[in-house]
């Protein structure tokens, strides 16, 4: 599968950090590693997951280069760009594809409100820095902008923009969304969405963090929804809907690096001010965690 | 099909209004005849649809009466009670069932916020006003309060409350409402939803404004949901999906008017302040319906 | 003074309900008796601290009857009026007034948005119902409509419509208000206003709950900021600022009504589902009216 | 005057850009001189006047030291310190420290919430970072966090907090800090509130973008303050309070930008993907500059 015609399972990976607050390349090696391991689609470091919006520069580069290199060419890398600034996020796509990133996932990061025309040329700007295929990413709840669907519609028309991944928690966007684009970008869902919902009106998979987590059972449940074989999709779907839950109860990057630290993949904390789980949280997550081990 | 066991399209019917804002009640027993003759499972009037907010506690009676008189237990009827004050939503639900309606959809308007504890007694005390079974709903866009999930929770172990109908666009709050309340309650979607989707994770069903404008449509789609044909189902689904998204662009009220108008059931404007749809909102909303016509 | 000439402290009145629900008069009446014998400049039943959201129609009526029958001309009476429907505020305006009220709060409740021509038609009508005076009251903490400086330009240029109560946090709104109305209306202060800044800016007073528990209080502030002695009204103002942080803080009609209750005024309790203060909220309101019965 | 003892008027400076997006070192040494010139009583760079949200670090730095060198000393220098995570506002604060800045401007951004514990951290961290002191600098519109009353009582205490500054719209809660804080810190208006109003309740002066296009005017509003000449002040201050309004209703770096360059300070335009000022709007404030320039 190359990056123009993806699909399927694409976890968000968390970003391990030493307790200098220096990338951990050892342990997010072991990381991409096992995810590939285990089945998934792609990775796509550099998402909300992965703390992109408190790494500096140079530890973005160092995770873009680590996870290549860990991945080998063997799924997509998807490198997350996120900026307030046009020229600021058209470099740092310049630079994930000199080092080796199969496509871009692309973010705007806004203080003051951006109109339309503006948001248009942010991600154009972004689609036109590079040959790798876009993805844009819109994520209403965290983030001070959001995509308007007529915006959408003119950026689903550019060439090198083909997919979005919407972390709304509006399902039904989703499907006026692949009304008004025709086709000519792929839907993919988030954590905020019921993926086999997704899947079901017209979506390409997802990217998310929680198929960190859950890799293997994430991959079954593609299977299943590609196989159409919606009630054992949805059964499954219901046990990991409390992963979903999970994320969205804790803070996203704590609730990662905790899950993972129980399954053995130590990632150090979230980067401060946000705080790890406390031991009862841990406890509860673990319970879930090694409630999902079976099904 | 009893109030007990409900499911299906259930059309929140508009309310006719003469040029002296009075119930034309011809109009509305024509309008109920021509939905149950459609195949709707079940009426409701006094849904965000039919104006209950614009509505006086007299006209919301004479809407009670005439939707019952009309329906003449060939259906369920499942009639709005809201309000801002605990006694007030008593006294309207006791009036209805003393009506004739079979069933309750239970609304909490607020004016200052109330934290769950009041939410909870509200919607309690409607739940041991009468026999009928409850329908919580709740519309996070347009009343100035929510159900929040404990809420929920504690309410789906009344006896008297046995279905939810959720106005927020969040599809994955359903599913982990139905987790939660393990079957105590049934979920319905309403038009925010996609109704396939809701179908698909465990729905019951779809009470909904737009069901009045395409209840042959909607029928079919239901009846391929519950086939598990779900392919089929999301073909009906992608072309139905442009009511939804007319109804969230205009103003309800408006939308509906102005589609019943054009199918020959005339309604009159919607209550001042709010606009009837422009001539040209019409036309696009008439062109809509010809071309669902043949689906 | 008339209420085409009005100015200074016009308190929000409480309504007393008794065990049953039913409309306290007498109590009402001793307060009404109170609050004028404490100087204010006018009487405002039906505002937000009078549950107005929550009162029956019939109840209004008793409410405006006895607070005129109570005043006597002593003062003006300004009577809330508050609706989704235009036709169903115009018939309070014109029943308030035939009940004896010499000014009318205007208030657009919405559920459904109404775009700006409507908003102004809605107030339009209510001032073409009746030929007294009309305050536009806009709270957006608490209604689900808001209106625009355009909004309000236009409004001002209605010969009935003479102020402006605004209860937005936005103290700078009230100066760009004054700036674009140039004179043509004139602006009342809410609790959630510094009611010493406001005055500053050109004010006329404030139309407020907190004035029912300290009215005495607010009519010497009133004065100091007539007089120009800024310095001491200052003084003033920061030791009576903490019972508009009380009403913030609580429920206001809980607060208001524990308030009183302290001072020997029994007004019954909020109407449910809102729920009464608990005790140590009441021992604090009851040391915080116990200090400032000195000032 | 020092930092420790500040009061009066602190211009957020915009930030020149040249046409490669590099600090126009010269533009900006003029801009600091002509507002020194004017009487300002201190200069803040890297506020949001001052695009501190789309600049790199780099840029930053080079915008500290052409304002410490171009200021030598005669006000103090506020430096804008900024970030989603606590090590790296720190590192930003001991830089500017380093390169001379008299104190520091605290902001924090955030992706996922924060809860007040972390929101205590960060500041107390940058409190600690140096020995210059901080000024906590919440604005709830453009950021995604906000200091609660709870959290500014408790950074209150902290020896190296010594000021706030407030740029939400609501000027009762400044009111509320001091009178929570009582006198530990000092507050300074932002552009949305009206400043003689923060004066009159015991503002110290303000830190507002505005300051930059009538340095002069806002020197004299700002002496009336002082001298108690509310009345005179007052006067000044609703001629003036047009400039505010242009700061609210434009791109905040689009519209200081304008107002410079018509003022014969070319800054070049704000970063995109913000747009500069149409010709029409340019002209607008042009007038409105040329209309103050005799007040």
């Amino acid at each position: 599968m190359d990056a123009r015609n993806m699909h399927g399972v694409i976890p968000y990976i968390a970003t391990p950090l030493d307790g200098e607050g220096r990338i951990d390349r050892p342990a997010l090696t072991r990381l991409c590693e096992h995810l590939i391991d285990a089945g998934v689609h792609g990775l796509a470091p550099l998402g909300s997951t992965g703390e992109f919006a408190y790494l500096s520069r140079a530890q973005k580069a160092e995770v873009i280069e680590t996870v290549v290199a860990a991945t080998d060419g063997r799924v997509p890398v998807i490198a997350g760009v996120a900026s307030t600034a046009t020229d600021d996020a058209v470099s740092q796509a310049r630079d994930w594809a000199a080092r080796g990133a199969d496509g871009i996932l692309a973010v705007m990061e806004a203080y003051f409100p951006v109109p339309d025309e503006g948001v248009v040329a942010y991600f154009s700007a972004i689609a036109e820095a590079t040959d790798r295929p876009v993805t844009l990413y819109t994520n209403p709840n965290f983030q001070r902008s959001d995509l308007s669907l007529a915006a959408i519609e003119r950026l689903s028309r550019h060439p090198n923009i083909a997919y979005l991944k919407d972390a709304s928690t509006n399902t039904g966007r989703l499907l006026s969304i692949m009304n008004r684009t025709e086709g000519r970008i792929g839907i993919f869902a988030a954590s905020s969405h019921i993926t086999v919902a997704v899947m079901l009106i017209g979506g390409l998979g997802w990217m998310a963090g929680p198929s960190c987590l859950i890799p293997r059972q994430s991959v079954r449940l593609y299977d299943l929804c590609r196989g159409g074989n919606w009630t054992e999709a949805m059964t499954l779907q219901r046990d990991l809907w409390a992963v979903n839950e999970a994320f969205a109860k804790y803070n996203l990057a704590a609730a990662i690096k905790a899950g993972l630290a129980i399954q053995g993949f130590d990632c150090g904390a979230p980067i401060a001010p946000q705080a790890a789980l406390s031991a009862s949280q841990i406890k509860e997550l673990g319970d879930l965690l090694d409630r999902l081990e079976s099904v």
